[in-house]
């Protein structure tokens, strides 16, 4: 199996394409061809099964807790894209040896997802033609769209299709079984309720069948058995005939917006009676016109370059990016896998902030917003857990899933190899940067866009919770009169239970400085917020305890060497060869001979650590300090987090390794579309997106926020050489053309845009003028 | 595929045969070929996967109500027999086109599971040699033996075995996956809860490996995702080297009576860890030993005849009924598909005491009291039900699993495939028959062993609770001054609501008269037993309603064609061409075409109704109303339950309709090892063995309980020539040799046995004496 750019005139660098069949490798195409709007998301999996086939739907924000012994997850919602096909009474799949001109093909431009091989029998030789989409104009809908020509000679064709509420995540069942039934004897309805969160979900499938092209009236065998409804067709395919096949599904659930209380299950039927007399192809391009509204027409970043695998890469990240993303509704956020596996369980983690949320303040604001009132709407269960472990203020979790419910880390994962008992995950108790990540998360958007009225609402109430947490966190040493954070996990997950974790610390000082600042300036320009905000927070209470501490916590310092503690012992862990793990193209490898307990004596990081400070905060530290950090921890860093490569692709281009950042850049680009087929099996890397386009736009383009303006320092490695993309600052749209000798930025907002910096230079730029600085 | 009777010297008609592979018919032997021991069942499925493999494990009484919407039901417990196996990195599994010289074969003697093949792969051809037992010695316990021999050249081989929490019902999850852990890094052990009824449930896995026969030292790489854990082996075999792998499983229950509370969950690891010392063989020898003794040395029945099928077909249904009968404890009883799958949920009808009964009655009189004892425990919920529904006595739940909670019929089924709608169930409302039917298995007990230590205990007390159930259900009406039973189902299922069903009624009056009776009996010989009795069913004060109701209970005559009304419409019904059904060897395929409300107003039977009377109370009728009958109603009989056809089969034998006879016991033999390869999809057709044994000894042999005495009237067809048998009489044990010509008893017990008929004529017979009857 292949995956490659195949360019065509219309689509080039939109075409992900799989050219010969594995059935070893399934997981590959289902999680990076899955198909999606934001709302709910199909993977890419095959109509017909597989025993490794993994056919999951997930709807943003159905979670649900199955049972004991488990937490709150998305549930895989009853399949409707999987169907039976029966040629001349066997069952249609695909071996590597039944299957020629094989091309699975995902258009990232049009959201399709199109298979076409022939098929060869015992005696014959069938043409499939097969297209699917979910649908980015109306969100509740997929369509398929099945051709099938015998070649040779007739061929007898059984359908067996409809909905599936077998499906489980890995053996655990969501969904109560509540109704199974056919409307007009061809619509297939089911409603199922999640057991625990008792969200009912309404799902539709119906058929229609053409022979040649036109439409043949046929009513389906019906055919029930345990939480199974499906139609069934026989029908007989002339030689050189083409029967085509087509289903049309729909998704409904008592968590939408617009049908919280759904006033008729069965309206959800009649409208998909009025979606199919629209057809495919019209369905399609009303689909493809929504995705360009939504995604392509404002978003598009084109990258000229040697190679066009950097804009495929780019396309490819953009496109999951709006697959992933709930924008539709501030109660849910985006996953770690997005939705495009059960990997996760559908929770969200400091990825959003730190490494996605970017991506969108600074090209699709409104959606950087929703994702920062969720976790607004998540300041209740943040408070609760930092009571429950004697602190103040909101303690946001780890995990998160519905806002309200507060932290859902599961307390259990692998089996230590050692011991063989199951270890424990402590991510959920002492991984606390993401409360400082998450008030970084407000602050950036802030930067970029001054919404004051965000702020006012939702923004300030996040940062002074945030820093009371902080502010009762720290703790004070009596040996050097200094506030320290002990007992915590930093961004590298290696080591475990350390003390005085940089980042940690950094981010802890920041954010409570932050609250100071945010108070002073809101005591004097605006005295009703404040009181507002006090009255829910009682931040006067706190303001001088933070300004006692706030210069007294501890932050390491370059040493001699420049080098700062990553945290109090990583420097004095033992070193071991890790040339192995080094070169394994399999992520974590070095889990498969040690457990935890033996990797948190070890000098070996999973992620970039003290690489993501540089890269929040790069003005704080000189280059020389960024290179003799990178030159010490990067050898340690085994990059098995996916949110390692493009952090330290960005450093590398910062310190001037160029061909390393090229190289960091480019493995970022192949963390799920490349050769190692296993790597997204249970979802696709969803911060790595963020990551991507981050390299691209923080990274080469050389955007960064320094002390709450806007800098652009292009610094474009060989291979590109040119990047063009729209963006939003401070509420105006802008276009720019960025390369090495000539940045060019075009005001195509209401207003005059200011406090932009390029190489330097502040730039002021009236609206509907263009501006090219060389 | 081919099912054919493979005899040997050894094993001629003990062999059950697969000899082509064709995946659409995995389920026929993973039913036919389960293997079990009444503790517990693992189907005869396949170790490598198939998308419709379905790997189902039961336990005997786990029952267990996952969710809303749903009964309980027998959970699908951890599957320990898959194996995933990867030959050079492709992963194994069996297409028409790829094996070669298949088998797959059950030894239903010793109870041995064994499939040989050779695998053509790109490059090699790999000989394969699989067998497996759940042991008869010690129920908990289950090896499997793997050889794999390259022929052409070297092969690597990845194996990937272990436990795998994820199986559901059809997507339903019963199993709180609580610990997955090692054991001294080879034992895999997880502990899984019944998530509603809390029945813990401790699972072990352990390998061996040899090299041409030679034990190897090595330990499994561990492999731990959601819900499973495995351990991973990768090993290079030489071209004409074997490589054997040996599973070790065993599966231990909170529920179980030797473990209630298990002092120590390991405990059941350092169990297996004994049995891996004594190895496959030995363990098969001890396991074929205890099959010896439980069941082939005491219970085989031996048919001479012109068709070895016969000798093979009552080996397979005597094999079944000791796999699916948990004889090891009251508090369960015999599923309507054993324990062999997932269909009717483990749930035990009727089918126990009017088709299975007989055969432990006759040949292990112990298994038969623990069955009767398990309705006995059911008097509880069945009073419940009574009270519920407004009736006296007890009212027998339908269907019935954990015998203390009642009802558990499922409240819907099927479409209807004219409105589209669910069909809701309603046997668990008004098919009442059953209450009668459990009495009549306590009569029949008695007649047989005049165990009055079980009446005293047990019997008597069910015997008037159900008495009064019917004595309280009873309608007057004020027309014809008697009483009717209305809005009941019967034995013919596809007559629902309906009025005077004859065999209800007849069996009502036979019950409140048999009380009567044992109450008369108890007044006279045991008035202690009789005041206990009372004390728990105050039966005292129902005697004198009873006597006066009894004699007024409608029961319909012959008329004047000697036709009996099944129930007061049937005849009336309208008759539809039945042509197609009748031909068609699908079950059921009249709802295709209909839906229960049009069935219901059709003169169209289900199975046998009237019949099964005749059956229980042949004595009653002359055969010139059995012929008429049969005659009348059997053109309308669809026999689309398994319990049809072998009392159809007996009663054209009992009225000399012995060709026909010999055809549909034909057909009842082949209900699940026959031509029609998804009969059993779902599971056995538990009732349809006891049918078979029934056809044999009731049927051919001639055996009756006429007034309490044994009648033997053998009347074999001409394809059989002899029938040689033990059973058990009052106690004694005998040894039969029937012919139509010569009849011979032995008597193998400790006293003298009379009471018994042969043909009309009275045989006394001391201990270790043979009589002949020519």
């Amino acid at each position: 199996m292949i995956l490659y750019n195949k360019g065509t005139e219309n689509f080039a660098n939109f075409l992900i394409t799989e050219d010969s069949f594995n059935e070893m490798d399934l997981g590959k195409t289902e999680s990076i061809m899955c198909q999606g709007n934001g709302y709910m998301c199909i993977r890419g999996y095959n109509e017909e099964d597989y025993p490794k086939k993994n056919a999951t739907t997930l709807i943003a924000g159905t979670f649900n807790r199955a049972m004991e012994n488990e937490v709150t997850e998305l549930p895989n919602i009853s399949d409707t894209f999987s169907m039976e096909i029966l040629i001349d009474n066997k069952r249609f799949f695909l071996t590597e040896n039944n299957v020629i001109d094989y091309d699975k093909t995902l258009n990232l431009k049009t959201g399709e997802l199109t298979r076409s091989f022939k098929y060869k029998t015992a005696d014959n030789t069938i043409k499939f033609l097969m297209k699917r989409f979910v649908s980015a104009a109306n969100v509740h809908l997929g369509v398929s769209h099945i051709e099938i020509t015998p070649l040779e000679k007739e061929a007898s064709i059984k359908l067996i299709s409809g909905i599936d509420n077998r499906t489980t995540n890995s053996g655990e069942c969501h969904l109560i079984d509540n109704v199974r039934r056919f409307y007009e004897k061809q619509f297939a309805y089911t409603h199922v309720i999640t057991n625990q969160s008792r969200i009912d979900i309404h799902i539709n499938a119906a058929h229609q069948i053409f022979m040649d092209n036109v439409l043949i009236d046929i009513l389906p065998a019906p055919k029930m058995s345990r939480r199974t409804i499906y139609a069934e067709y026989k029908l007989k395919v002339a030689k050189g005939s083409t029967l085509t096949i087509e289903k049309y599904v729909s998704y409904y659930t008592s968590k939408d917006n617009k049908m919280v209380a759904h006033p008729n299950p069965s309206m959800s039927y009649e409208e998909l009676k009025e979606e199919i007399k629209i057809g495919y192809d019209n369905l399609l391009q009303q689909s493809i016109n929504a995705l360009d509204e939504k995604l392509w027409d404002n978003n598009y970043i084109k990258i000229t370059s040697t190679d066009d695998f950097n804009q495929l890469g780019i396309n490819y990240a953009m496109y999951h990016m709006f697959v992933m993303t709930p924008a539709h509704d501030n109660r849910m956020n985006i996953g770690a896998k997005g939705l495009s596996g059960q990997g996760y369980k559908g929770h969200t983690f400091w990825d959003t902030e730190v490494f996605l949320l970017p991506r969108f303040i600074v090209q699709n604001p409104k959606v950087a917003r929703s994702l920062l009132e969720y976790r607004y709407l998540g300041l209740e269960g943040a408070r609760r857990k930092a009571k429950e472990n004697g602190y103040n203020g909101a303690m946001f979790p780890w995990e998160a899933a519905d806002p309200e419910i507060g932290e859902v880390t599961p307390k259990y994962n692998g089996v230590n190899v050692y011991t063989g008992e199951q270890e424990k995950v402590i991510t959920g108790d002492i991984e606390i940067h993401i409360v400082a990540d998450v008030a970084f998360g407000v602050y950036l958007y802030k930067q970029f866009t001054e919404d004051e009225e965000f702020m006012n609402k939702y923004g300030y109430e996040i940062i002074f919770e945030t820093a009371k947490f902080w502010d009762s966190r720290l703790e004070y040493s009596a040996k050097d009169k200094q506030y320290h954070i002990n007992d915590v996990i930093g961004p590298d997950e290696y080591t475990e239970h350390i003390n005085d974790n940089a980042y940690t610390n950094y981010l802890a000082k920041w954010n409570i400085e932050y609250a100071l600042n945010c108070y002073t300036d809101l005591a004097k320009n605006n005295q009703e917020v404040l009181q507002k905000v006090d009255q829910k927070t009682k931040i006067s209470n706190f303001i001088d305890d933070m300004k006692e501490k706030s210069p007294k916590i501890y932050i390491p310092e370059p040493d001699n060497e420049l080098i700062i503690d990553q945290d109090t012992t990583y420097r004095t862990l033992e070193e071991i060869d890790l040339t192995k793990y080094k070169a394994s193209s399999l992520v974590a490898s070095i889990s498969k001979d040690y457990g935890m307990a033996q990797i948190s004596k070890m000098k070996v990081s999973k992620q970039a650590d003290i690489m993501v400070l540089f890269l929040l905060f790069g003005e704080k530290w000189s280059a020389k300090v960024k290179k003799a950090n990178f030159d010490y921890y990067e050898p340690f860093c085994l990059h098995d987090s996916s949110l390692s490569l493009s952090t330290y692709a960005i450093l590398a281009n910062d310190i001037g390794y160029q061909e390393y950042a090229s190289e960091l850049f480019r493995k970022a680009l192949l963390i799920d579309i490349g050769p190692e087929m296993h790597s997204c099996d249970e979802g696709v890397h969803a911060a790595s997106y963020g990551g991507i386009w981050q390299c691209i736009i923080y990274g080469f383009a050389g955007l960064r926020m320094i002390g709450g303006k806007l800098h652009i320092n292009p610094k474009l490695p060989k291979e590109i050489y040119n990047i063009e993309f729209n963006m939003y600052y401070l509420g105006q749209k802008l276009h720019l053309n960025v390369s090495n000798d000539k940045l060019t930025i075009e005001n195509l907002g209401e207003e005059k845009v200011s406090q932009i910096f390029v190489r330097g230079q502040e730039i002021v730029l009236d609206r509907n003028r263009t501006i090219e600085i060389v």
